[in-house]
């Protein structure tokens, strides 16, 4: 492999982005910095996200345009879960001499293509050699001062998740076992290559102030609800069977799956009941489901079939053994 | 080692912190995304650094502090060469299971002196395990809108730089050549480990609007000042007696380090011949040399003893072979 400069790599990132430009970033890829102005008025949403070979994709499984779009998309969500609208993002790549060629345009326009779908600006980056291929994505959105936090809900508040749960973790699954580059050949595997960032609904609930308390599930419900629980200090009750699983599995996987299933940047959301009136069954066009409530006491619980089981977290913790 | 979750870190990183929140800081650590109010008026100065064990430090001769230190030193730097002032960052840190004690409360104190001294405030960020420690850092900061950028210079213009060049490397060598963790026992090893950002000559430069151009000498100034020069569309003409190099090593051994020695940190800057009265040999206490001047021919050209050579470049690309 020839090996290039950085500086060519750069312009080369610079072309694949060229033409996407935001009257709002002054100054883009090229400098020691970027400038960026914010809109008058709106508080900052940052948020960053890791997105490592190895640990989040495979280099012989996950095809680069999925890599590019999936590490732009993920981060995004954190945007989504505070009712946020991205604007900007900045780009750290460290990659082998390997992927500076064909793996690397790919990855690039899987980039810009989640860029210009989430409305979201490349203004710069760095980049560096290393043996594998490393993303970290940073986002900078704008809020209008009524962003979404997990800190709000309140015993009572009623549970909803947009979506379908365990679905990426079931792609996760189908990928696994397929032999070389997954291709998204059914809606798991989309959801698994292609996740969605919910902004939409994200900027409404917070607009509307019908949200006490959201996040975006990225862990698995059952990692994730317990962390929207203790920062709202309440505990909460699910019901197993209104869970919006994945439907043609058996019932026990798809439940298994929902509950402890990650990567699929769902919103979770608690709305008080005076409320419940106003949140649809679906929210331009994207399923909203009622799976439980808030409540004073703070273990978590999944009512199943008429009986009552303490929830244990079994979603994706890189710190666990 | 015990093995900690995720939550745990956290929560870890958000109490070394504690008590250095900046009002703008409307919600920190804890959630999906930080929220941060920007001064009205002001344009957002954004960037970002790779800081990587094995690249960019290595683990048995860097001390944790000098690693946390430095990640955002260098990041911040890039603000100091806009001119602009840091606010906020985000730490986006994988680490070993071997490098969750001892080793993170020292990478995480050094880390948040810098945080203090340089008045940049931890907004968020993201963490997971990795087998080596990898640090990547986003700085926001503030600029008043007169930026400086690396494109401004004219022919004509004279070009100073901060500071002394190659001390940094000249404390590689040292560290390289030693045995163990790295002591900062001369000035060299001290600026190799602990680097000081120039915030205080940027922001002169830029509310001033003294500089037509400027960057910072990261990579060398050999790698640096083409790219200064082809964002300006112009040539220099360096004169090698005037660098301020390392004194006490050969004068050829100084020039070579104060040519290609990465790391320094300092600003390098172009300023209307008409305005050189105006660039004093010390800004609070740190010396400005000039060195130099930018030419209409295109070529990058170093006197030296009265010959002159074509200046080839020898800094830091990781991209090089």
């Amino acid at each position: 492999m020839p090996r290039r400069g950085e500086n060519e790599l750069i312009r080369r990132i610079e072309r694949t982005f060229a033409g996407a430009r935001d009257a709002r970033l002054r100054l883009g890829i090229g400098d020691d910095a970027a400038l960026w102005r914010p809109t008058a008025g709106r508080e900052l949403v940052l948020t960053c996200d890791w997105f490592l070979e190895g640990s989040h994709f495979l280099r012989d499984k996950h095809p680069a345009d999925a890599v590019g779009w999936k590490s732009l998309a993920r981060a995004t969500s954190d945007i989504a879960a505070m009712g946020g609208r991205p604007r900007c993002f900045l780009l750290s790549l460290a990659l082998p001499g390997t992927h500076t060629g064909a793996w690397l345009d790919d990855f690039l326009k899987g980039l810009r293509r989640a860029a210009r779908v989430l409305g979201c600006t490349l203004a710069g980056g760095d980049t560096t050699r290393r043996e594998e291929f490393l993303v970290q994505i940073t986002v900078i959105g704008e809020s209008t001062g009524h962003a979404l936090q997990r800190g709000g809900g309140r015993a009572g508040d009623l549970l909803y998740v947009s979506g379908r749960l365990g679905e990426a973790e079931l792609g996760l699954r189908e990928l696994r076992r397929g032999k070389g580059f997954a291709k998204p050949r059914n809606a798991a595997l989309r959801k698994h290559l292609y996740p969605q960032p919910r902004i939409e609904l994200g900027a409404w609930l917070a607009e509307k102030r019908l949200a006490t308390a959201a996040m975006d599930v990225s862990d698995g419900l059952s990692t994730d609800l317990p962390r929207l629980c203790a920062a709202s200090g309440v505990g909460a009750e699910i019901v197993a069977e209104d869970l919006p699983a994945v439907s043609h599995v058996s019932s026990g996987e798809g439940m298994a799956l929902a509950l402890h299933g990650g990567d699929d940047y769902e919103l979770l959301f608690a709305v008080r009941a005076a409320n419940a009136r106003r949140i649809p069954r679906r929210f331009k066009g994207l399923p909203l489901t009622r799976i439980g409530r808030l409540t004073k006491d703070r273990k978590l619980v999944v009512c199943r079939g008429g009986s009552r089981e303490v929830l244990t977290s079994g979603g994706w913790d890189p710190f666990r053994g």
